[in-house]
Formats: structure tokens, C-alpha cells, sequence
């Protein structure tokens, strides 16, 4: 928890600049004033976030967090606990959607064992930093212990710490975990209030019955462990999970070292809250990439204020809409690097 | 004009199977069915027009289509007529907004001159499919004849046949020409029968002095020409343009060929409700890229029924909105491709 401090202490909100010089080359460019919209704003955030103008998307990683929920126990999926380890090794042979969209625009992908009930095999291409074989079940007590919680964190900080060796411009955040859309509407409903039918959806594709099932699964985890909404670390502790509590790291290291973060779906969504929830000023180093069709996903975006650049009724995770928003990122910055200026071209600009 | 007719009798609705197996194969990798959302729809869109499964998506070329408007003389821009002729050649050079975007996802922009109001420089980037220099003003009179109309459209045709000849997987519709969306305008309010003030926007960026005077413009315009609103070809003979009439050849020799045609913003819009208007199974044919913040962009939408799948606050034109569309069909055609199946992967589907 001593380092954890320490990163919190150095993240504070964006100064500098560059987001100002982005915008003014902008507008010198052979285009009407804003007439790109929101791919204008995602350069001009890019260059505020990162203090850089232009602002760099060379290196962009998609961490892809994998762990077990305890909570699987009460059938909130559609789909049995042993899937998350399967897709996990489907992960790391690159077969998974987020690996397609992300060789798609050329970001690299970190898959991650933050606590996966069934043995994986050693991978070199699988990072193990299992906090223990999944959750327990948060319906019958705590997810996990706050040491658990605040270890689960400090690994996802350790993964950023990592990657910035070999360079990071920019971190999409992604995650897979069979029942995590049930920890995640738990971790929204305690940290928003907002009751737990309305943040709760389907997941993966359960039918209504399913659906209600979830909900009360989730109005007993919150009533028996009471998690204090002011603190993000129990929050996560008590209803969350370690693939999210693992993000919430990773989002926080982000905006302690001024990297963008491009938060995916919902379950991101829940990390970028807690992580808010524990330093309010990481909020300014979030992009939303898409609107995921999960109910809680408004609550999410609602609270942290962000307007996401994708609307594609997508609900999948892993990343996948974070790399789709990463190459908008990427077209982003082209546009500023690479279009002619009205005096360049020679081209007249409208009169005063 | 009987070229034309053949052409037109080549346009049937879609048939096949292509988009069910497209859809077939979706369920069967190694995601929730339909998680992917839109991007799966897209796909399936893809194979359903090609009749192609898997559908294709290596060539990829954005037409962009320029000419002048004699209405310009009514003051209806931010800028003066001469940008058209000036940013014609920034195409050519690469330096507009559209070839960024278009090398960012791989795509080819054929420029086309088709009625620059200033002579340009023969140039290998620049074909000339002049049809005159500029429309006439469409305040006064028809912006051009019913020849000219009927050129223009098959000027675009050629465009298709000669592009087809080195491979066009999919077709990207932008334009560039001062004074175009008040053409566009008129067009959309034509057709539709919307009153010109709710189709009529900003523009380049008027203010709003402006987009009233280009109102009363466009009101002029429709009562001095009355276009047949039956008769799409009436009316972009009385109150489009060149390059609006070459971009509904485009389109129309894209669905004659069962190539999927990418409906870049406003203007490209315009032309496609022209070439539904002449041949209604064109629309079958038609993806809308994104939604443009001109107005009357929702009354094309809703005419032809297209749901866009960006949403970026554009209003640029050129292609720009296209292009991007174009990378999220390769991102929909490569999670088909490249994606495990739940068999191939051994992961446990959902219990049935």
C-alpha cells in the first residue's frame, strides 16, 4: 500500500499546453474549423493527457486481464467457469476477437492470469501474476481480502511499470472472466448507488431469468457486505474481482505517467470508477472507446463524465472496443501529422 | 441515356445465401453470438451484397468527385470558389483530410474533376470527366440540363467500370466543391419533400445569417425549377451538381455490380437518395459510414433507411467519413477471417 500511495500522489490533473498547440495546428489545417469532430477532440485529449505535442500512438498495449469469480457458483453465465481459462489460451495463440482487432491496428496485446481457477499452462506469452484461483463468492462474504485487493492493484500498476520499458503511448484496458459482468454491476451499483437492476444486463447472453437471477445475487453480495462507497479499495475488495481490481491499477499507473487510457466496455468501465473513486484526478486521463449495450455501462460513463467515440452495440470485453477507439487514436494523430496546412497548399483560407 | 437504362435493369435486390453463412460462421467463434454487435452486421452486410462468403474487402477505393456551383454567386459559403480548384489539387498532392484517412486504412482516392469552375493542371492523380466549368446558378435556373444530368451520372458509372478492371471490393463516395451542400440541400428537400429551412445547415460554417440566406436560396431554387421529385434525375439536373450526379453513377454502378457502396456524409447522401429515387433496389446496395451534423443528413437516413455506424460529429466530406467506415468493414471482414472457433479453439460453448 506504500507504493500505491506514492503513485497516487503523482497523479494530478493535466497541465501544459500541448492540448492548446494541437488544437491551433488543427485549425491551420486544409479543413473548416472542427469540421472533424470528435477525431479533432481525440487528438487535442491525446496531447493534453500526454503533455506531447504531437502527441505519440506508436505503442499502444491492450492489457487483456483474465481472473475467476467465486460468484460463478450462483449461475449468473451463461457459459461454464472452465470457458475463462480456455479463452485464456485462446488468448495467448492470438484467436480471441481482441487479438484480431488489435493486429488490426497494430497494438500489442498483454494477456494476464491475475487468478484463474483452472492451472494454466506456462506460456511466454502469458503473464501470470495469480492472486489466488479465483474470487471467493461475494454473495455468501467478501470477493477477496483488502490485501488481496490492494495486491491485485499494485500488479496491475507493476504490468504498465513493465510495458513502459519497451515503450507506451497508449493503454487499452480489457479483461476476460466468466461472471465479471456480475462483479462489475456490483462494483457500479455500490459505487453509484444506482440500484441493481439497473445496472445489470445480460453479460454474456443469459435470458431474463438469468438476468433476475443476477440481480439478486448481486442485492445479497452488496447487503452482506456492506462495501463503503467512498472507498474504491473495498469496493473492489468486497464485491469486485481480481482482473478488475488488477485494471483499476493499471488505470491509475496510466495517469500517473501521463499514458492515455482508453477504458473498453463495461467491466473496464467498473475499474476506471474504482479507480477514480480512489484518486478523482486519474478521471482525466480516461477515453471512453464504445458504449457496450450493458445497461450499467451509462452509470459508468455518466459518473466518470465521458462521452465514448463508439456506439456499435458491442458487449464482448476482452478489449475489443478499446482497439477499435485505439485506431481512431491513431487516425487521429495521422490527421494532425499529415494533412496540408492552408498555407502549405496554398490554399485560400475564409475570410476573418 | 441507354446505357444508362441497361445499366439500371442490371440493379435487382440481393439474393443468396452469402449473408446467412456469414452469419453461420460468426456463431460459431469463440464470443458470445452477436457481442460484436454492429460490427457483425456489417459483415454480414458485406457477404449479403457481394454475394461473396467470406466477403472482401482488399480493395478499397474512395471516389471523390469535384466540381463548382453557380449558386456560389449568392454568397451560400465561408469560402470563396476558387478552394474548389485549390483543394482539387491538395488531393492530388495527399495533403486533404480524405487521403490521410484513406491511407490510414489502405484505401486508393481516385480524384475526379468534374466541372472545376478554374482550369486545373493535367495531372497522373487527376481524372477529368468535365462535364462544364461549374453549374449554372440554380437561383436563377437549372443548375444544368438534362444532358448534362445524364453525363454526369454516366461519367460516375465509367468511373466503376475502369476502377473494376484493377479489383474494387468496396466503393467509398466523398466529393469536394464550394457551395455543394446548399446543391445538396436543395437535392435532399427535393426528394423528400422536407422544407429547405429543416435540410439546411451550416455548411463549411456560415453563421447563421448565413444558413438563412442559403435557405432563401434554396427555397428560390426549387420554386423557380420545380424538380419532379419522381424523377431523380430531374432533379439533380435542376438543383445539383457535377459531382453530386457523378457520385449517383458511382453508386449505381456499384449496385449493378453488387460492389457495397459506403455513403460517405450529407452530400454523398444526397446523391444516393438521387440514385434510389431512379432506381429504388439501390438502396440494397448502400452502407451509411457516419452521421453528418448537417441536418438534413437525418432526413437522407431516414429516406433510405441506413443506420450509420459512426457518429463523430463530421462534417467535412471528401470521403473522410468513408474511409473510416472502410477500416471498421476490414476489422468486421478480418474477426471473420482470424477469430477461433469454439471448436478449433476447444473452448465449451454455451450449453444449448
Amino acid at each position: 500500500m506504500r507504493n500505491l500511495s506514492k503513485l497516487l500522489d503523482r497523479i494530478q490533473a493535466p497541465h501544459g499546453t500541448a492540448g492548446l498547440e494541437t488544437q491551433r495546428a488543427l485549425d491551420q489545417l486544409t479543413k473548416p474549423p472542427g469540421s472533424l469532430g470528435r477525431l479533432e477532440e481525440l487528438a487535442r485529449r491525446l496531447a493534453e493527457i500526454s503533455g506531447r505535442f504531437p502527441p505519440q500512438v506508436a505503442h499502444a498495449v491492450i492489457f487483456t486481464l483474465a481472473a475467476d469469480h467465486g460468484v460463478a457458483a450462483e449461475g449468473v453465465s451463461a457459459y461454464p467457469q472452465i470457458v475463462t481459462a480456455q479463452m485464456v489460451e485462446n488468448l495467448v495463440r492470438g484467436g480471441a476477437a481482441v487479438n484480431v482487432l488489435a493486429r488490426h491496428v497494430g497494438a500489442k496485446v498483454v494477456v494476464v492470469d491475475m487468478g484463474v481457477a483452472a492451472p494454466l499452462p506456462p506460456d511466454p506469452g502469458l503473464l501470470s501474476r495469480r492472486i489466488a484461483p479465483g474470487t471467493r463468492n461475494m454473495a455468501k462474504g467478501p470477493a477477496m481480502t483488502r490485501d488481496e485487493a490492494v495486491a491485485a492493484i499494485e500488479a496491475g500498476v507493476g504490468l504498465v511499470e513493465a510495458e513502459r520499458g519497451h515503450g507506451l503511448d497508449l493503454i487499452g484496458t480489457g479483461e476476460m472472466g466468466i461472471g465479471n459482468t456480475t462483479a462489475a454491476s456490483a462494483v457500479v451499483a455500490a459505487l453509484t448507488g444506482a440500484g441493481a437492476e439497473s445496472v445489470t444486463g445480460v453479460g454474456t447472453g443469459v435470458d431474463e431469468e438469468g438476468r433476475r437471477r443476477k440481480v439478486a445475487v448481486i442485492e445479497r453480495a452488496l447487503a452482506t457486505n456492506r462495501p463503503d462507497p467512498t472507498d474504491g479499495v473495498d469496493v473492489l475488495a468486497k464485491v469486485g474481482g481480481f482482473e478488475i481490481a488488477g485494471l483499476c491499477g493499471v488505470i491509475l499507473a496510466g495517469a500517473a505517467s501521463r499514458i492515455p487510457v482508453v477504458i473498453d466496455g463495461f467491466i473496464a468501465g467498473a475499474a476506471a470508477l474504482a479507480a477514480a473513486r480512489i484518486k478523482p484526478e486519474a478521471r482525466h486521463y480516461l477515453l471512453a472507446s464504445h458504449r457496450s449495450t450493458e445497461p450499467g455501462a451509462r452509470f459508468v460513463l455518466d459518473a466518470l463524465g465521458l462521452d465514448p467515440y463508439l456506439d456499435l452495440g458491442m458487449r464482448l470485453g476482452e478489449g475489443t472496443g478499446a482497439a477499435l477507439c485505439i485506431g481512431l487514436a491513431q487516425a487521429a494523430v495521422r490527421i494532425l501529422g499529415e494533412m496540408a496546412t492552408f498555407k502549405s497548399a496554398g490554399v485560400t483560407d475564409r475570410s476573418p
